[in-house]
């Protein structure tokens, strides 16, 4: 193997590095419907969304028509640190399949955090230390989004609040521990700390939390506290803007080597990762100069693009957020505990499902014991341990890997290696051990939930 | 700092990843002294070693004279899944120290062992499969070591067995789970399936285990089951060869650049990273082509170049390895139990020993909340999470580019990061909550230990 001409690891210098980002609503001719204020119903404003969001951040929100949005140097010095990151080809994986295809995977795990979230947590600690705030808060579930933002925070000096879900603050201790390193503040949820915790905690003595609970008390605290503001990992816009420098190497790397992608894959929860990776490529399907297939992979268990409704919806369980129009199975519908991963968003980015709406990308289901054999499959070649999320593509290329043994073809299979598995090894065990199962929400489950949507005529 | 001529990280091509290992041996007048076979006190030979390690690898560790061994091609591409390594520029350290030193660190954590011990691994799970055998065995302690073998001979489709030291099995399941995705079988040490663990078992009822009794258990399995060989991740010269690579890399990345190193620093327990990092800077100074200050850092608690003595001793504690000339408190030595991390060997690679006895490289100890408070500034502004062994390089290079904010001098510290610490959070989290405490041994606590030790007169 050694003569290839395509090295394994393609790096890019540090001065091929994106210095602007990519909106792909630029190129949308009918763009993603707008956040509607949930009391009025009316399309969000700067000023309304500048309470909770800092001015930039509401700005870059709202903002569908500028195609290019420069990096700001201090947020580029800090990409230089992990960024750009390698796009792998996958030389092992290929012959252990005995695929004709090549297969490339954008690896985005070279960081402390694990996973992409840092492209997005030290833009919008940036943001927030250019308005001159004291400091952010979020929440966090699995905590690949709270370790990003702890280390976001940390390099810009700024003051970090994490809500953790009060389960994951127990059974993930390290998680914990990673943002405390970085200075964190990290409190379980539902807290005693805001009013929401208080009460939840009243009216339900005991409870272990849920991602909602979390957003809504991290959204109190920051609306309470003089100089902070409140910073969200996935399914804004804003995020997808920043998560494009993902797409945007991996394009610059293919060009690079005179690669021309055929099929473009990666998993999707609430669509950071995705959207980032997609947006130069639906570009160019936007514009006509190019084609591709794109397909985002979603848990069985989590089928918000393969068997929601496209609908405006709240974005929390809380419902204290803006309403968005988005594939969803409802804010109340509660995946299944015994899915490992962080893709069990009930809704989905609203630029991802208005380009699954316009048929500019597909969508597929798997199921997570089919999604562990991949990544065992993959780490024992690939020699990298990959994260649940990010196993969802893997499930995918593989399978189209498969195909292409089967017809010949010699696609150029291109997927997103969100990030790293190290922190997910209780799922690991429970695959290692033959103790996982899957889980698939019946026709009745997902009806109830859809139902109990409030109703938007837009 | 964006437009700075050197970027944040060197990144070599894969065409200039090293072809051949470099072996500092060959550049020593005074070679290090010959292992001895405990029983008759003669020098080991290879027929002898090949009795526990695959016969390629005993011919290594014997060959004192030849400068440059090819480095297989299969080894050279399972390499270049995650080499060449980066060589990083601590830009915001150096900044956040304000500074004149430029600090440069090799990091070799980019891989899911979590560390270098991979690059020996691979080699020896290669010349294994190439011997024949059907599996190796090993013993780990921490488990970076089992995690990289694991990975390694999951490449070579090897059966791989790691005892493991009970009290790690125990506390440590992540780095087991990790082990058993990449298919190795993973046994808590002392078990029942060994003649030498049965005894220990029946002797110590409950004991949580050492690596002494682990090395003993991993040695027996090998040389009782067909086919199958020993393997261990450090100490021995045949490592400290195969870790050549991240010293010939660091050194071609310098000079990519025009840079001049003057100090370099690495940690050091058994030796092999510290080896492998100034392998090609020794032999600079052992032909008296250039000078460089190199520091090796040990942690206080485990003292074996700053307070032991120089002279034949056992390899392990169950005294079934060959005798080496090292650095030595005594292997019956065991450092404090509350001490993080794997710099806990009693003794020292008969290289490195002798190149310190030689004065060509200069040890220093440091004690672990000042390493730990090394590790937090260091993550902090560089973005990477390190490992507690990696941390003692990090506490003297802050330490040396202080002295040069006081002297003013320019100096170019580069450093070995060895690995991440992701599966030490629970050191982290005593030092985060301010329970982590420094155990230096005294005097009479050595003299006990050193007393007991082999009388040898070579």
């Amino acid at each position: 193997m050694s003569e290839n001409k395509i090295p394994y690891k393609i790096y890019l210098e540090e001065s091929e590095m994106p210095k602007q980002w990519y909106n792909v609503r630029s190129d949308m001719k009918k763009k993603p419907a707008p956040l509607l204020n949930p009391g009025t119903l009316e399309p969000m404003t700067v000023d309304e969304l500048s309470g909770v969001f800092c001015r930039e951040l509401a700005m870059q929100e709202l903002d569908d028509t500028t195609a290019y949005i420069d990096i700001p140097d201090e947020i580029r010095d800090f990409y230089k640190m992990y960024r750009p990151s390698p796009l792998v080809r996958a030389y092992c994986l290929e012959k252990k399949l005995d695929t004709p295809a090549h297969i490339y995977y954008k690896f985005e795990g070279n960081n402390t955090s694990g996973s992409h979230k840092l492209n997005s947590a030290i833009a919008q600690a940036y943001y927030a230390k250019k308005q001159g705030l004291k400091g952010v808060t979020t929440e966090t579930g699995a905590g690949q989004w709270g370790t990003a933002l702890s280390m976001a925070c940390s390099y810009f000096d700024l003051d970090c609040q994490v809500y953790m879900v009060k389960v994951s603050y127990e059974q993930k201790p390290f998680r914990r521990e990673v943002m405390r390193t970085y200075g964190a503040k990290v409190t379980p949820s539902p807290s005693m700390e805001t009013e929401i915790g208080r009460k939840i905690n009243a009216e339900f003595p005991g409870t272990t939390g849920s991602l909602g609970c979390a957003i809504s008390e991290a959204v109190e605290a920051a609306t309470t506290q003089e100089g902070y503001r409140y910073v969200l990992g996935s399914v804004l816009s804003q995020v997808l803007l920043h998560q494009s420098v993902i797409g945007l190497e991996t394009k610059a790397a293919l060009d690079k080597y005179g690669i021309k992608a055929d099929t473009i894959i990666g998993c999707a929860g609430g669509g950071s990762n995705l959207g980032g990776l997609i947006s130069p490529f639906a570009g160019e399907i936007l514009r006509g100069e190019n084609n591709y297939e794109i397909i985002a992979v979603e848990p069985a268990s989590c089928p918000s693009l393969t068997r929601g409704v496209y609908a405006y919806d709240f974005c929390d369980t809380g419902k204290v957020c803006p309403l968005a129009k988005m594939y969803t199975l409802g804010s109340g519908f509660i995946p299944s505990a015994n899915h490992a991963g962080g893709l069990r968003y009930h809704g989905m980015s609203s630029i991802v499902s208005e380009l699954y709406d316009q048929k500019i990308i597909t969508a597929r289901s798997v199921e997570q014991t089919s999604v562990f054999e991949a990544a065992e499959t993959f780490a024992r070649v690939e020699g990298i341990l990959p994260a649940p999320e990010s196993s969802h593509a893997i499930r995918v290329a593989i399978d189209e890997a498969l195909k292409c043994k089967e017809t010949g073809e010699e696609k150029n299979i291109v997927f997103g290696l969100t990030g790293t598995g190290y922190f997910d090894m209780v799922a690991y065990q429970k695959y290692n051990d033959r103790e996982m199962s899957d889980y698939i929400p019946t026709d009745e489950d997902l009806q109830k939930s859809i139902s109990a949507m409030p109703k938007v005529d837009k």
